[in-house]
């Protein structure tokens, strides 16, 4: 179960680095929802390696193969399943990676947990497994623009690299849209900020090391109540999806860390009357959008905190398989910085929870509203 | 399923803050397991309201009652039910929050979501939704002393209140034990941020105010190779359960945030020989105990973010059920800061979700080590 | 996850024989449904031991106490724990059981899988644990009541027994009522069946022998399209939900074993035009309601098989549980045939799999039907 | 999640009939385990379709491509995807079927629940979707042959043709091998009963007719203790995977229905001393190798009732999908009786129950034995 994700709309995703395919089968998404593969490979186009010089230079078209599910241009109602084909393998880049283990990778704990070990581009643990992610997550995209109202009032997440190490982003994320994030091949919509992060990651690039950052990401239109009390609060979900990508070590939702220096007082949504009775509004937003675990009807903003890459090719100190001490200095094709690629798989997973609670909700409003 | 948490070590809660009773069903605990009741009091007396100034008066002595699962002093592998039946039931104390919405507390949201809400006291809301999650983790303890290694290397879980507004504790995770916490109601075992915790929580009591801050917690002692890859994270599975507490905004694992400016030089966890040629240690731990979301056997450090708060008894805006606007000043008995009460709930989920992952390790090896 | 079951509707019994309680949490009841205390009590009453000379003596008056989820006549939302106490316990009439297997019990099963066993009236393995599904499923009953059309054509499930040994009853699934089921003590609605029922159980009970038999249940005003593909057929769920009753050895639906001597000519369900385009209906009902798991507006009809009680009074061998020969002869309260009292515990788990189909419908349904 | 089945041990089917491909995903298969693509190969030849002249004559080699979870000859650990390209797609051959209702097909119930159906040789709930489960079934019979005694004690799984029509076969459950039901394309081990099979199902073919019976399957060698109490009891779930197989009517083990006319003094299983004292045998088996729900280590004997094929081609009476009353006499390939396909079917469905059972005691046996 460790490879499949959410209650209802629930994805499964397959593949290694180096294998033949990687990939994912949706279960449990509604029937007659209008989808092309165009769809589906427009954020996957988002995600793929080779897009500019900031991002790893493997080659790989990542073009989708749609096997089932889909019928008269639209779902069927059974598995969506969704394949890419590995173009560009190279196992044979990895063969001084066989017998020792890369700082801070998963190569140790996977040669803990299962003592056996495909080593091959870090094998399950490679970032093409978010293929399946990415994929899956173009079909939530396009269910909650069609839903909840029948697209007049659909839902729309947007993500966008707010920080590289301490260069940080102005943005609104009120009105930031996809088409300011794409403007910049570093998929952070303030221009200055931009630039600066560019020459950052350039410059780390050329001195063998790496970056980290912060994507921040908006989902507005999300109606009230959306979200369970107790374990499954949407926030808590949307942290296990966001912590379940590689190199991702923090999350917040509104105010997070920042808001603990704050008093109640400060703290506190005040509300006042919204466009009708049902509806309040939030004058501020210190609780981003979801309280009690449940969707109030701001947007939900949410920051996700991604470590600099662990792939670099300055030497550094490690031990063997066999626990002896050595040196490695990575060879191969990888990112300086995962932040540009990272954005569309924050947007995925905030997709993929969103589409699962609003099933759910969907379930649990079977004697009307 | 929203009530629900862990896979094969599984818990249900029940119960509203002002109804008969709030519990828990742990299904999936091993047979065999020594336990006594007194071992699941000593959790929830840390857990229960009233033991200090800093926290709410409400009168609960929260006794335990096991109602199934244990016989002959140990556990049989059937569902454990344990019960605590709510003694200082004052719903008419609610009578003035009928009919407006709290700021920032899960009111609006649960009406928004179900349509039908028991205001008493937040009912489901509640905090008094986690003595289920404290009994159970209770249980999880035992579980990791007796286990992996019969005892030998017994996993401890730790927790602490490392920050109070902007009061920062100092203390090293890596000895830091229950006693040192236990030492001061704050639950900071740093005794000048302790002071000064305590000073401030004090004010903002008096001031009908409230504050938030973190909690730090460590686990020593988890073999390395338990965890899963892709949305099982060990990482991903801890975020959620810490968000899933009441008032949780944030959380961070290893460098969590401030790793983001580092470079990946400066943040990789060299690897050196360790006791033997299968452990590895690493001279740093900027990972927190888990890379590709499996632990690597360093220990597992996470802070957990909490806001203040949102029940003050100063006068707030906001709005009646109907959508008129109000004013509210909260009355009835509440927590000016929920951090100490909150080290015992984030000890819990850090101990059920290791409990889980011990198991589904085990099921894994099935074909031996 | 043993002890629960349904994904939407979701139920998690507890409790053992001898032990202080027995009970149910029900988790993802749609809120907003009205529910008394009186109607649980019901179908609680049904079930109950000592309501005739057929059946088991031990005095309980299985009285639910509802701890949480209900408020002001409705439900919430949030979990019902629904609990009844123990009042009949007599652990040491089990005392000469310790050391012993019963034969065709769960004796040892329990101790070659926990390795610690509440020997106490058959502690887990006791029919009271039924005692909860049957609480759960007076809610389900409810639910299905008042939908899916608002009460205008709700679902109704009626069990009764229509075999016991080799005696067969005559009786009418489309048109039989639970009111025509409680007209005798053997719930056989066929009043010659009945007699020669009564009087074959007496015997067997005089004799220190017991009898096995079938139920029947039929439900009726299933909406077409209830159900899934592939693996939670609707019958498919419906086979688990039965065999995971006590002493249950065999289901079938429709035609079932009779069936397989019949060719696909004979055994088509012709369609003719239904009420509307939409509704054809089936000139026969070989299938029982289910074509391809899923619903087709048909009655749903299926037979449970439920072998002869395990205990009693008659002497047989057996072994100690270390190992040697020794004879039984068994003490103590028990039915001499279950079919009377399985009635309620068949309806039950038709029920709980319609209302969690039912829920899982309604989420697939989110873009409109 | 209704195309996935089983809790550790978990498979994800895909695929439609005339789609471009059929396939499975297995997640949480242990790693190491030793496994090539012929030992899958060798059970789904056992499946697909133009082995004799008694089944469809639809042309597909069925021939595997593992994309993922295999290295080195061995399982990874890792999602195990497994793909079968679709060959000899006709989707032309069912356009006479796009505007009715095929009788006692699935036809009429995919439009009620989906309103938008592939209806191309039935789709989605075409047989062609058990060629995952077979794939899946493969890698479980594996596990079990080298485990639970690392292969000391392999657990071995034959099932074979009982009954069609109203022949039977006379085959002893306790020493039938794969290799004796191989011998006939009938799969019915009793030389006799074969050819009387062969004969009717032939006669049956020219007469545009269909024929049901029954399967009967036996696993050997599972150890006492593997299965749950409650509702994930060992025979609950083999009732659950033998209905959700298509054209399954009924289930029964041990006894079943045949029990419910013998006396609980004739049906109990008496125990006698076993090769140890932790492991008494039983000198009869009613019981059919489960008690409460718990493998006893005697035999697990089932038989599965499958329906007479739906699809004839003598001419019947239906409806259009605009409800006009319409005869169909069905063209394309079809088996005229499904009962030698569905051996490797069945054994799939026991090796995949047993597989996740025993996964599941392993991680319940954390403390040791």
């Amino acid at each position: 179960m460790t490879s499949s994700f959410g209650n209802l709309f629930r994805l499964t995703t397959f593949g290694e680095s180096h294998g033949r395919a990687v990939g994912v089968v949706v279960d449990g998404c509604p029937p007659r929802l209008p989808l092309t593969v165009d769809e589906v490979q427009h954020d996957l186009d988002r995600r793929r390696p080779g897009q500019s010089r900031l991002v790893t230079q493997r080659k790989e078209s990542d073009t989708v193969e749609v096997l089932s599910g889909l019928y008269d241009g639209a779902t069927t109602g059974t598995p969506l399943a969704m394949v890419v084909t590995n173009a560009d393998q190279r196992p044979g880049a990895y063969d001084h990676l066989k017998d020792l283990y890369r700082p801070s990778h998963a190569d140790f704990t996977y040669a803990a947990k299962y003592g056996h070990r495909d080593h091959r581009g870090g094998g399950r643990a490679s970032a093409r497994e978010t293929i399946g992610r990415v994929a899956a997550g173009a079909v939530a995209r396009k269910l909650l623009t069609v839903g909840p109202d029948g697209g007049q009032a659909p839902v729309s997440v947007v993500g966008w690299v707010s920080q590289v190490r301490d260069i940080t982003a102005n943005v609104e994320p009120e009105t930031v849209t996809e088409a300011d994030v794409e403007v910049d091949p570093t998929r952070c919509p303030d221009p200055q900020a931009a630039a600066a992060m560019t020459t950052a990651i350039e410059d780390a690039r050329k001195a063998g090391d790496s970056l980290g950052g912060i994507v921040t990401v908006v989902a507005r239109g999300v109606p009230a109540g959306l979200g369970e009390p107790v374990f499954d609060k949407l926030d808590a979900d949307l942290a296990k999806a966001m912590l379940s990508l590689p190199a991702a070590k923090g999350f917040e939702i509104g105010s997070g860390f920042a808001g603990t220096t704050m008093t109640g007082l400060e703290h506190n949504d005040p509300f006042e009357p919204g466009p009708d009775a049902h509806h309040p509004i939030t004058t501020t937003n210190y609780s981003g959008g979801v309280q009690g675990g449940i969707a109030n009807g701001a947007s939900i903003v949410c920051r996700v905190a991604f470590k600099p890459t662990a792939t670099i090719s300055s030497e550094q100190k490690t031990v063997t398989t066999s626990g002896e001490p050595t040196m490695l200095a990575a060879k191969g094709r990888h990112d300086p910085c995962v932040l540009p690629r990272a954005v569309p798989l924050v947007e995925s997973m905030m997709l993929l929870v969103l589409a699962d609670h609003w099933l759910r909700q969907q379930a649990l409003d079977v004697l009307g509203r």
